[in-house]
């Protein structure tokens, strides 16, 4: 049995987007910016997309702007924010469990002279609103939280971050990592708050290489990539047209059975995590169950290694991930469990699973049973 | 008949290029940062990719970064450079008839305090070598032209330019955009000199969505998006997985028939050529046959405004582009029509065909015949 949970790394892409991106592909490949009937075809495909994401967002078509994918708007977000208010201030906001498409920019961005305020987080991953509202200033241009944490789950207390940043510095923007949260938990940009809001393709069943920025209308933001002024002069270079239409595609199919989705992950969620719990010295990370995310689980086996746990696992089929995959492949101490205060013993011990609406009971069932099987058989080895 | 003849906007992909890519999206869908097998295979298909475009350019393969197309790997080389580089220097050249992709990234460099030289070009398209070597100062770090001109076709002389580079300041490096050019001409980049190199997968019948830029590993770039640190740092973001397998199925297809199609396709050209002069006061811009890409076609059109002559072969299923397409929804007069001297008449009246080795000669005969018969009726109805 193959048992794919590795979905906050990537998702399969749903058969819809495969046919979507195939007739693009195929038959309706013209450039967007051609004056002729292929072009204007492309661009009406990039038009349902827009349309089909302003309808999830409840937001114009205009404050979508088409990238590479979630690194790519995170980088627009944070740097094409930093470059448009530098003269209202050089000071930026974000949390010690960001994703590092985020942390690395930010990094940059000190480079260039911006001041990064770091939040820390209690130990379910939540950031610490005292000192968020302590830390914003005159001068404070932008906050960038994430909605739901890659590595353990967590969902950020959304609107109560906006609430606070708008209440002491109503010019402060809140921008939202949603790679994550996007078609997991419900995101009206306006009703909370979120000025810019991130979202990557791949994660929800559509192709890699796209993604998107939401970019409030009020917003001024420079662009980082420069040229043929698509996109309205933000994000230059030929449309991706066959991964926009895939993506939309994507979107279309997750957001028309969303509540009926994430209730059944939640339940499988559950399931998993109990069965987990079987077994001793299992410790799931994060929040409470109604402040997590429905797809993923983070675990902590104790005197078991990681990397082992996962190859063993990868044996049987199922393929989970360790730490966070976006960086997997140059481990490092993951941030986010530093940050919710796991101990130093299990740092090394912790794999997640992360589900997707292709996920079913019997997969579960399945991985917790290869789950049990091999912790069991590998802490024999273990010294007492 | 439909006849597609704006292959220098984008082109229509390969089958095979397709059928890359829906088998990655369906089955080989892994993060090529996971660890399991999943990921495993997905970073195969990348390094087969990167093995395909290192044999086309007898290249290391540490030397490709995959982008998200044409205008990222120009931006990244120019910014990219820039920043690496500000010790040595803040001056770099380049042609007033570059694509925007680099005019606008250049704009941007300026903003940030680098000097730019602009060098022109004779009346064929061809830079002005004098200029560029007076030009060249200890403090150029970057010599940034195009390959081939994506509006009237001319091929720069690569070899010379770097040459003169080389001999007058050996410490500035050279970038070639070569969207227009790679999988048209020959190019080897320690062959010819060339440090840096633009690549647009749809240009050559791959998805869009993605390009790659190569650099001389001696070559120090800094990255311009940042992140999980995929490519060595270089370009973070989960790589465009089916974009790039994609890619590399169209380069592989174009590089095994190169030479047949680039003679055909010259073939081609000189047969549309003959058809268009056919025709009283048509007149074709850019280099003499020898110095000429094989696909492009640049004809000016006495008494005729391009785009009602650009919507009359439209209607015909003949697609043509006015001007450059990039950049052709918001209409501007062409810098490079006006570099090469074209009259002010003329700038308005001025098509492009570009053809791939999909076009056949029946339907540059059938283009041929409606632009005749398009051509000389709308002279009808012109005073003079």
């Amino acid at each position: 049995m193959e048992c794919y949970l590795d979905n906050s790394a990537t998702t399969r892409c749903f058969d819809e987007a495969i046919a979507a991106v195939n007739e693009e592909m195929k038959n309706t490949y013209g450039n967007p910016s051609s004056l002729h009937m292929q072009g204007v075809r492309a661009e009406k495909l990039i038009k349902e997309t827009l349309s089909i994401i302003a309808s999830t967002l409840k937001c114009d078509e205009k404050e979508i702007v088409f990238t590479s994918g979630g690194t790519e708007s995170d980088n627009m977000a944070l740097i094409g924010v930093a470059r448009a208010y530098k003269r209202s201030g050089k000071h930026i906001i974000t949390s010690g469990i960001e994703h590092e498409a985020i942390l690395e920019t930010c990094a940059f961005l000190e480079e260039e002279g911006y001041e990064i305020t770091y939040l820390p987080t209690d130990n379910t991953g939540v950031v610490d609103l005292k000192v968020l509202e302590e830390s914003i200033r005159e001068d404070t241009i932008l906050v960038s939280i994430m909605g739901v944490n890659n590595e353990i789950g967590v969902i950020e207390p959304i609107e109560a971050i906006s609430k606070i940043i708008k209440a002491k510095n109503p010019s402060t923007l809140f921008h939202v990592d949603a790679v994550q949260a996007y078609g997991k938990i419900k995101l009206i940009p306006k009703n909370m708050g979120i000025d810019l809001m991130s979202v990557s393709s791949h994660k929800i069943h559509g192709p890699k290489g796209t993604g998107f920025l939401y970019v409030n209308k009020k917003v001024k933001i420079k662009p980082i990539i420069f040229g043929g002024g698509q996109q309205r002069g933000l994000r230059s270079g030929t449309e991706n047209v066959c991964g926009i239409t895939g993506m939309g595609a994507a979107i279309k199919k997750v957001f028309a059975s969303f509540d009926e989705d994430t209730k059944r992950m939640y339940e499988l969620r559950e399931h998993l995590i109990n069965r987990l719990l079987e077994n001793e010295d299992v410790f799931i990370n994060g929040a409470a169950p109604q402040g997590s995310a429905p797809h993923i689980v983070s675990a902590s086996v104790k005197n078991v290694r990681a990397e082992v746990l996962l190859h063993a696992l990868e044996d049987k089929g199922v393929y989970v991930s360790s730490g966070s995959a976006c960086a997997s492949n140059r481990p490092s101490v993951s941030k986010t469990l530093k940050s919710i205060g796991v101990e130093n013993e299990y740092l090394d011990s912790t794999i997640r699973f992360s589900m997707s609406v292709m996920t079913t009971k019997e997969e579960i069932d399945y991985a917790a049973d290869c789950f049990s099987d091999i912790v069991s058989n590998l802490r024999k080895y273990v010294r007492r």
